[in-house]
């Protein structure tokens, strides 16, 4: 594919190569504090599988620890990880969820993208200002309202 | 009508054309995942069949799959579709949740409208900054307080 | 009164010669759907009467129609009929309500005012910041927590 | 035309059957300081007289007395005047300047119209955000590059 | 002391001469309807009563009436006249919340205040940008999730 | 005058029994420094001569010292005294220069007012967002190109 | 290459059939007045010759008409048509300001383009947050610095 | 290690000679009231334990007494205690909550932190504009829903 | 004085004891080059010599070196080395630009300071937005308009 | 030193391995237009060399070709090889525009920096909001007032 291939190899196949547990393998701490924890903001550059087109935007990830911490780095790389990889926002955004839920076996996890998709901006309907948001929650982030509550209001502006 | 005899014949006559199912037809895909999707700040542009005058503004919508997703670029046509016939706001604003509902059968459904009507805006009792907000919410989107507020919070900001 | 008397007659008795039903009575459309209707941001001018002086703001309405609609800028114009009469920002809020409760009987009602009274900016206390807020619920805007949920999180920014 | 004449008899002709002369005629004062005047942000309804579709805004005047004044609420009235007939903005632009011109000989006149047009909204290149600015400078407004410098600073924020 | 010697007397002494009942005494009229009454964004100054140094910020007040309104002004004026005598800002809250309780009766009552303390400012920790909130709710705006939510939506922004 | 006659003796007088060489008299100050002082956003009320409606916004006032300066809240006071006598914008923001003129001598002078007319918000053109901006400069506030771009940068934001 | 390919042939083709000629030529009118005219905020995409990625922002344009002006919209069909070919930022802005020159002979033109490049965005560097601005000016735009600066400041926020 | 060293002695040692009953020792003071306090926007720098590189940000903590009050002050000089030892941000946030806990045995306290970290933003991933929240609730603030809402509501803007 | 008297020994004489140079004499560095360099939003304390009452707020400082250049936190220092003793604001603004000039003998220098005075926040005329700003331009930034422009544009958002 | 060698050695090393030749080499293309090219908001890391703590911020690039330009990632590369060594603010500003100076031979060049200086954020005076700007300016940039205006104002916010 063109696009891919105007890349440096280096980039190309970061999201390829890797799974998340590689990724943060030696980053996980044992932590017997259940405070939630979120990284927001984190940019994020990906390519809709059917059009071949970029989106992009920000993805925030939020977890309650349940035993085991993970660095906060981590968190932006699992991102990129699932991100590099042809993708739909929604699976993606699952993906991501799942993936910190398989390394941490957290209490709750949640995720949520907010993101421009070049093929609504530059294609046909030619809505320019519109953004895709999926979100998704798991463990006490789905089933608890108040961790449900604390996590979109502090990771939503 | 001079207004839409006006325009070129091609976008005077999208809008009545075409129904949902023909717009969505061959970009609904199977999908188990169950997470919300909202497709926020969509422009809108239509007539209001009372007074021959545009209002426009923008659309969010929302739905969580149950077993079928659609193109992120179908939900702004299926907006597109409704809008561009002579409405009321309050109908267009449940007619595309209706639509929404009977394409894909999700779990839930949400739609808000925010717009500025130019008959508010030009004529008579001259309330220039007021806005209209409408909202369909069906499914879990209307019975489930947390669904409502995860659709609430993430589309209106 | 000097003040209302420097205005033209046409505004001065605009809010005296009317009822709510007079302003609406052709505006009234038969509606199944049920959906709530906001239109926020409303301009709204109108004398204190303790000390003559202007109040103006912006006022919010939303309802939730229960088988009759009404044209858009009626809600304007209601509010409009009441501001025109000398008046207490709390008595006003709440005729606004009653006013749409009686003409739609919808399943539920919300005003909500914001105003800046120069009363409080020009004299005595002189706080030239503060700003009046008063909200009328009933029916299911009172009632049903979701319901008040939605309106406020939509009708005031 | 059908846009004009499904509004009241009142407001479509109240554009035609005016001159900026009669407008203003009993509201000229005799005012012999040389200080710039500026109002700003009149809002602007209008119609391109090429697609018939509205354009819509915010108007700027300014201008520094030579003997006369004209009370503040004239100026928005000139703006209306011209702004109810069929126009392009570049032309309306230049004709509220000139009214004013005429009307008062003033030391200098400046008019900047911010607009945005439905037909480049709704049609053809759909360019959702795009605003139109125009100017008209007249006497020291164009000369004196002091002048010039302290109205834009002002008016336009 | 110093500080307050510097100010003229009827500055200094406006918070020590009076009560809240004289304040509002002939301010308090019949008015059977209960919709909630915000006055937002008083300002406020005081002295805190461990450094002697100013702290000042805003002031939001609200309540629901129970039979009896207060002249909006008269709110300001009872943070007036606690404000000006020495204070701890935790103190300051409750007193205002119990004033407005005593005077009124209410369904309930809520008051949050929001400061900058120069003790906090200018001396030791130098924590330069942080802001002191103390809230004091009763009634039904502490019992009632509904109403205490309505309070905090609409009189913080 | 019903509105003034509305206000306390204090407030009403305050504007007619003074001078602006009273105002000042025992707050002017030796100085020989030529540094440019800015008092930005003094608010400002006053009535308009013609529709006996109040005009409210700020004013902002710079001077260059030429020998002597004036304790800052006294520009503020000279503001009032001007302000709290009938008046037409154009003519007030005239006499605050002139009067800091005479009781200063400075090198220059600046006064910029901006301001909201109720009588253009509620009445007739109804242009609900106007502003009406005024300057006037003397000295080397109108003749030197760099003072006149110092003080509009710093004083308009 | 797979991007343009992944297109509708209608859109991708846009830019390579047609020159500024051809789309203006039937919207180009007689016009003695010489007013600033600018269309603000036009959306622009278009990919990058170098590394095949998309870049996109907004283009700013303006002109003063010397005998002829050209319809609004057609002034965002030329940024197009110059966008949807492959392009450097920099030739494109000045082709656009080029092509103006030529179809309307103005005293001046202006092209302003503020842009962001996915090249840079996610690859190598990793600047996520810079925009990259070109301009060109032509004529008074260039050689009189009042018109720059009147450029400037209204199409520039 | 160089960066501490760095630093004057006083400030490198602050954190670590000091136990949070050291630092409010003697600003404790006795009180029945029972409203919820928050100092907001508390700075905050800190060093990753891991990456000996600085994180920095902004603190917000807020508890509601239980018969005792501290020294507002105080609870930005316990931020500042534990945030100038090696820490992560997750283990920061707890302490904090939990010295709180000990000193006053309020009936709730809770904490947010929301920060950038250096190492997040020089190295590696290089997402330069992500911020890590992390919140700790104790007490009434983890139990209690309305309690947790008022918290989230003022402290979080 | 109880103001300072409650602060400790150690703030109250801050700005006694030292001079200007003093507090940079080790962090004077010689440096042949010749561009501005701006320091900007320096937080700001001082004392009212006439009120007693504190005023507050930021004070920008630049200069373009001569052969010499300072550390850039003895900027900020000889900010508090002259806020810290009693002052007015406008020789407080000349004393720091006087100290720069002669610790550095730059080839200009300019200071800005915008405060907020209690004084006239909390007594008299009751004025509470308006802000104090006082400028202080030597050697180039007084006589070179481009070197003023790129300050001012700089240093005053 | 502790604080470069936690970092991965690519990134310590990137700094010192590479000349601003090197970097552009293969990116330098022939181009006769003349108009401005600004790269803004470039995100730069540094570590000030007194302190040996990070300063951070967003550093500006703007020049006029003469016949070369460079690709435009290529120009936050330049800005790369300078900051990641150890240096001072106001000699990286010189240096990036001397090297572009260097490599393109342009008419001109102008750099503006934009940084916190986390020296003074955390240690002494604790200033935590001030910003440090530096400005480089060469050839057209620095001579004529035009250019110099055309790039403060487009490349500044």
């Amino acid at each position: 594919m063109q696009l891919l291939r105007a890349q440096p190899p280096a980039v190309r196949q970061r999201g390829y190569g890797q799974t998340a547990e590689e990724v943060v393998a030696d980053a996980v701490f044992e932590e017997n504090r259940r405070s939630m924890v979120i990284v927001r903001d984190i940019e994020l550059y990906s390519l809709c599988e059917h059009h071949m087109l970029p989106f992009f935007g920000k993805c925030h990830v939020g977890y309650i620890p349940n035993g085991k911490i993970v660095g906060l780095s981590k968190l932006s790389r699992i991102v990129d990880v699932f991100a590099r990889r042809l993708k739909v926002q929604e699976r993606l955004t699952d993906q991501i969820a799942e993936a910190i839920d398989e390394v941490l076996s957290p209490e709750g996890v949640g995720v949520v993208i907010e993101a421009e998709h070049l093929c609504m901006m530059m294609r046909g309907v030619e809505k320019q200002n519109s953004r895709t948001l999926t979100s998704a929650l798991r463990g006490s982030f789905r089933d608890d309202a108040n961790t449900r509550e604390e996590f979109l209001r502090l990771a939503h502006r």
